[in-house]
Parts: structure tokens; sequence; C-alpha cells
């Protein structure tokens, strides 16, 4: 198969790496600078590369890896130039809002999400095996064209992925729960360390900071472009779900203002319980 | 000097392993269990190990290491037996409650917080150098000897811990900050998935959940009865966290619900950038 990878970061790099391991297919990379093609040929992610889109026109399937924000008008320059038995799909970390726009644009276009990434950016950051045993979700809508779908998927799963096909919609409420709304605590809880008015207390916090404050903190310390990208393209899910742990919050607090320790001790037992489920 | 340790668990015990390693000091054991103390002795944690605390009325330096609701009623049961001179000191993780009960009983009294652990638990739970490296938060008031804190300063650098000596106030904030106001933010972020009334949602969330969740979710999965003691014995100034920590939020959900991007990304900026001041 002929395949194209528009953006050749993290992602776009790593997918080319084991598509090309596979010694099946074709890669062919397209990014904006021309020193990016070059170290991802340099690299071995892609067999060729270039700066013009017009380079994967004759691409069987094509991944966008650009940023989140790109993927809409990539797709609008990319498609008066395309087949119409090209299947595009995407990488994006949100799904509905891009893909009901995408297959307006482009009927034969397939969502993806591979959950797999680095806290590091661009081609110098890409890996090999990358999205091996890790989750690699498909959203295809009514729309969608099943056979697409399906090519998507066995592609997937050549890379080793756990492939799961599920709407866009609870695609976006699901990574809401597990993955937006950890970067919205996290990112209030050194928030509130800030306010603290009394130096000396700030200062005794940051020195005594263990590993219960570096976990929970952890992603509400990462890049905040893509905390913004995740609120701003999941906005309605992201809100839902910070409502309803407000509201979390605010029982869990009465009930220690109350002194309710046995009520206290009842819902701290049912999240230790509960928490292996997610961890499977 | 002759040490005594009521209380042979994970702490307690660890604490025996290292004084015991110094080769300076008598350890002895005071465990309401018989076979702790018998099991202490073979691991090779203290000594001596007795069930009666009279066995410690002899010692210089007594560590009580129960769960905090114990510290006092320990330390009422102690003092009729000792002479003026012993010091005695805790390793409870909250600090004004404690130490301004004790000194009321017995004036020879210093706050400590070795902070160091394990989710394990009990004798079996000890492990050598346990304290290494870790803080070693010494607590005293205006009515603290000065000798026994240093003293106690002193013992605590022989473990190898990086010794803070501050007031029990601003213990007990730091502690609010960087490790109770954690679990409570963790712990809601539990419940909150669980109110998932779309069973695909919840189930394809517990599927995809990934190391953002896990690290985020980590201390509010821990051992419920701490979480309870935490609140119930730190509790002015975990609800105080609490109350700011919420209003954090709610500034981030209107920025939010408000699509203000550039100062939703202001704020992750600050985040990001004071993270690393918490984890030196």
């Amino acid at each position: 198969m002929k395949i194209g990878i528009i953006g050749l970061g993290l992602i776009g790099g790593s997918l080319g790496f084991d598509l090309k391991a596979l010694n099946e297919h074709r890669i062919i990379g397209v990014s904006r600078r021309g020193s990016t093609c070059e170290r991802a040929i340099q690299r071995g992610a892609v067999d060729e590369a270039y700066t013009d889109l017009g380079a994967i026109a004759s691409a069987d399937l094509i991944f966008i890896c650009t940023p989140i924000g790109s993927i809409i008008p990539t797709l609008q320059q990319l498609t008066p130039q395309l087949p119409p038995t090209t299947i595009v799909t995407d990488v994006g970390s949100v799904k509905a809002s891009i893909v009901y726009a995408a297959e307006q644009l482009w009927p034969n276009f397939v969502g993806g999400h591979p959950m797999a990434g680095t806290a590091e950016n661009g081609i110098e950051a890409a890996l090999k095996d990358l999205f091996v045993d890790r989750a690699y979700v498909i959203t295809p809508t009514q729309a969608t064209p099943p056979e697409s779908v399906s090519i998507l998927a066995t592609i997937a799963r050549s890379l080793k992925s756990n492939v799961h096909i599920c709407s866009p919609e609870n695609h976006d409420r699901a990574v809401a729960w597990i993955s937006h709304l950890p970067v919205m605590v996290s990112a209030s809880l050194i928030s509130a360390c800030l306010t603290e008015s009394s130096e000396n207390a700030l200062t005794l916090a940051q020195t005594l900071a263990s590993s219960g404050f570096r976990d929970t903190s952890r992603v509400g310390g990462g890049n905040p472009e893509l905390g913004v990208m995740m609120a701003r393209y999941n906005r309605d899910e992201v809100v839902r779900s910070l409502k309803t742990y407000q509201a979390e919050l605010n029982t869990l607090t009465q009930l220690i203002e109350a002194e309710n320790w046995p009520e206290l001790e009842k819902r701290l037992q049912q999240t230790q319980q509960a928490r292996p489920h997610f961890l499977q």
C-alpha cells in the first residue's frame, strides 16, 4: 500500500518507522519544512518526503498527523488533489469536532486516535514501537465507509495496537474523563498551592513535596498548548466532566467540614476499590 | 543511647533497623501483639521487644510510632512510668493537634514527622534505609526544650534524613497542600468518573485510562483510613486548601466556558513553570 503521512513529528514520524518496518508499504512524508523532510528520510521514518501536499496525491491511505487545529485546514488543501478512493484519517486526540467537519469535506474520512505519546515533540522525538500494546481508537460515524474502517483497523493492528471502535461522542466523553479532566484537576492543584500567602508555608511545601504531589501534579505541569487544545476541541465534554467533578469535591469537602468520618471513609473505600478497574 | 519504639509497623520497624545498624544504641520495641515482638526481633529491627510499656521506662528517647489516633492515648499510659528526662517524640503525619495535646501531658515532648513510607503496613513491610535522603520534620513549640529538639535532630541526621525544623502550624499547612489536598483531589477524580451514566462511555474510559489517569488518581486510590486520618487531624488546613482549590478550579472552568483560550494558556503556562519548584 502507498501510505502518506502529513506532519512528521512525534506521531507522524513514529507511524512512519513502524509502517516502513513492515516492508509492505511505501511511505511518503509531507512536512512544511524541508529540514524535517531530510531528517525524516535520514532517520528512516519515511521512504520519501516533500514539502508539497501534491506528493501524496497517489497514496491509498493518508494520515494527517498535524496539531489538532491544523487538521481541517490541511484536509481542505488536500482534497482537491485526491481521487475518491483515497482513505484519509487523522490522529487527533478529540474526535467529534474533527470527524463531522472532515466527512463533509471528504466522505472517505475515518477518524482515528492512537493513544500513545511522550512529553517530547518533533521528528527527533519519533520512536520505534510507540504504538505497541497501546489503544488505537477508530471513530466511524453513520456515514463512514465500513471498508475504509476495516482497512484502517488492519493497519492499526499491524502496529500491534489494541483497536477500539466507537462513536466520536463516546470517544470524546471517555477521554474527557481519563485524559482531559485530569489535566484541569492537576493544574488547579498547582495553582491552588501558589496562592499560599505565607512564604514560609509555601517554601516548606515546595521543599517537602514528594511522590504524592509529583504524581498528582504531573499532567497539570504538562504542555500548555495541548491543554488548551483539549479544552477547545472537546469543550462540552470537558465542561461537563468539570461540573461533575466539582460536585464530587463539594460533597467530600462537606463531609470533612461536618466531621462525618464514617461517610468519608466509605467514599475513600469506593475510590480505592474502583481505581483498579481503570488500570487493567 | 537507650531508644524505645512503641508500635513496630512500617515506620517503627524501619526506624529500628537503621538505629540498630548504627551500633550506638540499644533498641527496645513495644507492640501490643507478642507475635509482632517476636518477628521484630527475628528480623533484626530491635534488640528486645515486649508487649508491656513498662519495658521502655528506662529509655532516654522514645518514638511513638502508632497510628495517629493512638498517639495521645499511648502517651497518657506511658508518662506515669517515665522520669522527666525522657524525651518522647512521635512520627504522626499531622502535628499541631498532636503536639499541643502531647506537651500538656509531657513537657519533654518533641513532635516529629519522618516523611517516608510505602503503601505497605506492619513489621513485614519495614525496610532498611527508608529515611535516607527523605525529609524529617521536627516541630517544636515555644514550650519545647531546645536541647531535646537538638538531640532528636541529631538522631534524625544519623538516619541520613534531611532535617527541617518549623512550627506545627507551618508543617500542617505545607502537608495539607502537598499531601492531604492531593488525596482529596485525586479521590474526587475517581468518584466523578464513576458517576458516568453511559455504560459504554464508562467502560471505554476504564479501557483507555493510561499513565495520565494512573498518576493523577494514584493517591486517591490509597489507604482510606489514612485519608480519613489526614482530614480528621488536619481538618482546618485541609478544608482551607480545598476551598482555595475549588476557587482555582472554578476560575479554570469559567475560562473554558467563556472560550478564553489565551487566558487558559497563560494559566497552564504558569502551572508548567511552577511545578519544578515543588520537585527540586
